[in-house]
């Protein structure tokens, strides 16, 4: 097989096709396997070969890699984490020892925001943009997207790199493109005008930012479901596309269809976790392109089917900057049953429920704050905005408060705030809510 | 000859050449305008064949496109200005009967900010973005940027197309392309982080933005031309990279040389007007990809070398939206002396120097706000920011106020003031000012 592929850029599937590639995308399990595994053994010689942080880092961990015949093989080497890659950048910056190829072969420079600590720093290469925007093109293919749509990129540009992956993937597919990006002071105002002048069919950007686009439309005296004309939007970045209540509100204050995508900074713009447009939530991993493994929180081992696993994932034709078993620390629930749409890839049917490092355990009970933000957006009475608290003082017990807006037409506060509390207790299980 | 052209995507001369393209940068005067004249008949029946405005337009003017044979029947066209433009796109939302291309060759739509009116809408078409790569390459190439070059693109990501022109020819040449934006809130303290840590050795942004990003780095305690590394800085959007105070201030602050380039965002991503590495400021006109008139602002006929006059701007290869004498209102000195680089273009040698709109007559005499700002930037005294004010009142003589900033180490105010009067009144010739 040809690794890394190449791909003819003026390929495109008859608009009425469902897939961009048949046979790749409906392929038996057994088939797609036997792809995956040529693919992987190509992807970690060439990490192997060209990467002395790799290389350094597999020997450490007692593992020779340089034959991976089956999954079993592949699943000796040891997982990666976020913080041997912030390591690995600060002792040999700005790229880190697992660029793997020459600084004058980088096309791109992007980064993390660095919210959390040091920004790590990604150098993409010539070729690997290229095979980002067939990937990216074939998955916005699934969700909808045709050469006739008009798109609005509407989030910020700059070193994050989610709006840049949905730029050249719309590009790739053929769609128009309007990238107006996001962030700047009084922005929104303008999307809202620049919006109502073009009438794009497609949004890309956060679902938080939709529902303030929508909200802020309002107050302009504009109606997103009548004086817009969108058909779909497709999000990454948060977990809310695929939180049942936040989906429902942008659907409805839209009158589109939602497709939650989206992975890890270090994976992207291989945008390879999508939704595609038959399902009501949720996400397929398009492991043919980004391998993913689901593996038990605690012992790392495979997980079921049907029980909550992290995704650990692993590039498949990535010459620049390879992740080998990049640990996402995300939660999700999988299953392998069959998607509407025909496609043979494992199902997140949660979409990214929450991250192993998020969850908030109180009195003993795991708390995710995507399940508390969706009680609230299920009930008429929220305002919007929510915060929780948590307190912990040593000799007492845990205390978890949520402080909720309430909608300005809603009842009295005090029967408001019991109603919350009713709901959130039956949702999320804890005894005593004050 | 082709028409519209297409170039070799993998074409790059050797690093040590001075020319992306020798032959057509430095051919004879009369060679180039019969090159420029080829390619002025292809586009000009290319425009009328496709479009509704300029047939109409054309033939409201009483003229006859079919044959332009010289430069003197290519004048008989009538002059295009911003107005028509608007009152097109007004009745024919949202491009206007000028989009000379099915919507859906479109690839990306961008437009002005708005700032004075209703937004002007651009749609590019697919081939007309290759040809922009090619065109902003080879010049960004006379700038003295190299593959092995990294760029950091600091300006805003948006509707605003001079961002996008420099991205997609620096990548087109081959350089790393960090486009990290600008304009949220705290972003600018987030640059001087980043090009601490990736040490870019060019940047494209404004000029009001590179003096801000030096001093937003001495505020963080970053000494940027000690702590920075960067080689150029190429500039559009403001005329200030031809201003010598202002020009000088930047190369001093960070140690790097600085090149001119602009003209109108109607003509953009083709930024054709530009200072190559070895002018001291200044821009050539690159006519052979869109070609420029030189007109008297009063009588409108070819103006004189050495004097001032506007230029009017024809694209050369465009489908999608092209301009046929779009008459800029910049003002601009001209000469075709012959330049260091030995390209034999016209040369603007103090940029765009003003508009003639922007041009204030007070008490009968011509003032740009860009020779005060000249003249400010030269004096130490001055603190960076200043505004004038004019009054007109029925009965009285006009007056021009200037009001300034003091540096914070300058002597008294009263003593800076004096000096600043004296020098305005020297430079700008206004009998008194007060």
């Amino acid at each position: 097989m040809e690794w890394p592929p190449t791909y003819d850029k003026t390929y495109s599937p008859s608009a009425d096709s469902e897939y961009w590639d048949r046979r790749a995308e409906t392929m038996s399990p057994d088939e797609r396997q036997a792809a995956v595994l040529a693919k992987l053994g190509h992807q970690v010689r060439y990490t192997f070969e060209n990467s002395e942080f790799y290389r350094e880092f597999w020997r450490e961990a007692g593992v020779d890699p340089a034959n991976i015949d089956s999954l079993e093989d592949f699943r000796q080497l040891p997982i990666l984490t976020k913080d041997d890659l912030r390591r690995e950048q600060e002792a040999h910056p700005p790229y880190g020892r697992y660029l793997c190829v020459p600084e004058e072969r980088i096309l791109r420079i992007h980064g993390t925001s660095g919210t959390t600590g040091k920004p790590t720093i990604f150098g993409i290469s010539d070729d690997d943009w290229d095979r980002i925007a067939e990937a990216h093109a074939r998955i916005l293919w699934s969700a909808g997207l045709r050469p006739d749509d008009s798109v609005i990129v509407a989030a910020v540009f700059s070193a994050y790199i989610g709006s840049w992956g949905a730029l050249v993937g719309a590009e790739r597919l053929g769609a128009k493109c309007f990238p107006f990006g996001a962030g700047a002071p009084q922005q929104t105002e303008r999307a809202v005008d620049w919006i109502g002048m073009l009438q794009p069919t497609a949004l890309y950007g956060t679902p938080s930012y939709a529902l303030y686009l929508a909200s802020t439309a309002r107050q302009m005296g504009v109606d997103p479901r009548r004086d817009f004309n969108f058909r779909l939007m497709f999000f990454s970045g948060e977990p809310g596309a695929s939180i049942p209540s936040t989906r429902k509100e942008i659907e409805e204050a839209f009158g589109c269809y939602v497709v939650d995508q989206g992975s890890m900074a270090e994976m992207t713009p291989w945008m390879t976790n999508s939704g595609c447009r038959h399902m009501s939530r949720g996400m397929h991993l398009w492991d043919d392109i980004v391998y993913a493994e689901l593996l038990d929180p605690e012992t790392r081992a495979p997980g079921l089917s049907g029980g909550e696993a992290v995704p650990v994932y692993t590039h498949l034709e990535r010459t620049s900057q390879p992740m080998i078993r990049y640990w996402s620390g995300d939660l999700a629930r999988w299953d392998t049953s069959t998607c509407e749409c025909g496609r043979t890839y494992t199902t997140l049917p949660d979409g990214l429920s929450g991250r192993v490092d998020d969850m908030i355990i109180v009195r003993g009970q795991s708390i995710f704050p995507s399940k508390i933000e969706d009680v609230l957006r299920g009930m008429p009475e929220f305002g919007g905005e929510f915060r929780l608290v948590i307190d912990r003082e040593p000799g007492r017990m845990d205390s978890l408060t949520v402080q909720a807006e309430v909608a300005r037409d809603a009842a009295g506060v005090d029967q408001v705030e019991e109603r919350f509390a009713e709901e959130l207790r039956r949702a999320v299980g804890v005894g005593q809510w004050s």
